[in-house]
């Protein structure tokens, strides 16, 4: 762990990252262009927030970069490390998620961070984290599958255990205790990642990030021209308030950002556009609506071999 | 505080409570009725949760009971006094959130609560706590001065220096910490409430409870037949995502339900039908939207004297 660290390269691939994600999603649109806030935190840094709304293919999709700096590490980001509790930090990241138009589009959510916290007289800790994950309100085996084995791909070459390992933690991170369900289909989840060395894990992160699209865009491409109806339209909307219960209840890095003092806009710019809440709701037994909690929303191996009776 | 205290009449008071206000929100509907759900909570106690929802008046109303016990007080009940961690416990009390459809009708809520927290070999600890609140998204100065002359009423009998405390302990909680922006315009909350002795308390809490029908219903009658357009209504929603916000990362009574193993459906029954986000939306200057945060949203006297230039 005696490996210089580096800031700078680091904040240079999170911001190259930024731009090659949203030139992608933009060019699936017609509708509507990413808007660009450039903001500065009160406490030290700021950040470059980039929100789509109201397009054709993405009902609202935000690509944020952001850099801050404090006094003192919030709770959120000690709670699992109390030794750091009382250090100054710096925190850069870019947080992606994208709400489609079209209900058999999933919702999707790329993170990848670099932490530093320091105190004088004492080496700087350091650590990544990231991961990205899928939420479908359709169910479709196929789009699990591609996602996982993107997934995978973006592990490889960092060693066999780290797919099975990051894919399980996901499946725990986004998980919505008080439903007993899973917030989507997983992917992958890191965090306190500094056990490689400074190089290793930053190449981790940029992997992470590079796959994103590769794993996002074909299902996108697949599924937005798809016919749809209200009853679909309002089992996205019913669905999105699942999302928000997590995001707002369990997110560690929404609280992080609401605890310390970031700009609210970026960081709530992950709830959906549209919501609703239904009291009591259940689904017809059989319906494709009742399918995405009985087949998708328990964790389950997608890299396992196709069915005889799978899609 | 060595009175006896008698549980079943509060039960008692909790559920003749519940059935008024059911009856009379169910009076001024047409299109809509309440759905009554018995649950009971595998950890002991159970509820009695009754729900309208896409009423002519009232997009979505729910009217709770619920009594529940169990072997040790969650974190969210016990933050403020830490020496009853670990006590068992038991709960009960009636929550009320009303949603209505015409914008200009605001949303309320009540709650009415009593809690026994017991160890062996040492005396029962008990309280009450509850209040009632006003969340408008288009202010009317008229409509916020009866909410507080009702609220004043309600504490009238127990002390002038009541309502001032617990209207300002209102404006306190329902605070959105990260928007810097309180929920509503406020009206009563308290908790821990036992100094009085227990009749008294019981008492009191019965007041406020009696006090919320003639609190809201006059605006409601008031307000429910003003035309509106789409405007209004994206407003309504865009507004109700501060009601989400609040409610799932504040609101310790719904993080107690969450955390206690309550009743899910019955706990989110609070939240809003149909929400919006809208990034980094800003009102007009001068608009009626924006006259909301500048003049009522901010904790003001309202029950001083008309102003000369009010409407």
């Amino acid at each position: 762990m005696n490996e210089a660290i580096s800031i700078e390269p680091v904040k240079t691939c999170l911001l190259a990252l930024q731009d090659t994600i949203c030139r992608a999603l933009a060019d699936l649109e017609t509708h509507a262009r990413f808007r660009e806030d450039a903001w500065t935190r009160e406490l030290g840094g700021g950040g470059l927030s980039r929100v789509l709304e109201q397009g054709a293919v993405f009902e609202k999709a935000g690509v944020n970069f952001s850099h801050v700096h404090g006094d003192r590490l919030p709770p959120s980001a000690s709670v699992n490390r109390p030794e750091l509790a009382g250090r100054s930090f710096q925190a850069m990241g870019v947080s992606v998620v994208v709400h489609p138009d079209n209900p058999f589009v999933p919702t999707s959510h790329l993170n990848v961070r670099f932490f530093v916290a320091e105190k004088p007289g004492a080496a700087p800790v350091w650590w990544f984290g990231g991961g990205f994950d899928l939420t479908p309100c359709y169910g479709f085996a196929e789009d699990a599958r591609h996602w996982h084995r993107v997934a995978h791909s973006a592990c490889r070459e960092f060693g066999a255990d780290v797919y099975p390992k990051f894919k399980q933690w996901c499946d725990e991170y986004f998980f919505i205790r008080h439903r007993g369900e899973a917030r989507g289909i997983g992917g992958l989840f890191f965090d306190d990642l500094n056990e490689w060395g400074f190089s290793r894990c930053f190449e981790f992160m940029r992997s992470v990030g590079d796959h994103y699209l590769p794993a996002y865009l074909p299902i996108v491409a697949r599924r937005k021209d798809a016919p749809y109806t209200g009853r679909h339209k309002d089992f996205q909307q019913y669905r999105r308030g699942r999302y928000v219960e997590f995001n707002l209840v369990y997110d560690r890095g929404t609280l992080f950002g609401l605890q310390s003092g970031g700009r609210v806009e970026s960081i709530l710019m992950s709830l959906p556009p549209r919501v609703q809440w239904q009291y009591n709701r259940k689904e017809e037994p059989g319906s494709d609506e009742a399918r995405l909690a009985a087949e998708f929303l328990t964790p389950r191996d997608w890299l396992e071999q196709r069915g005889a009776s799978e899609n």
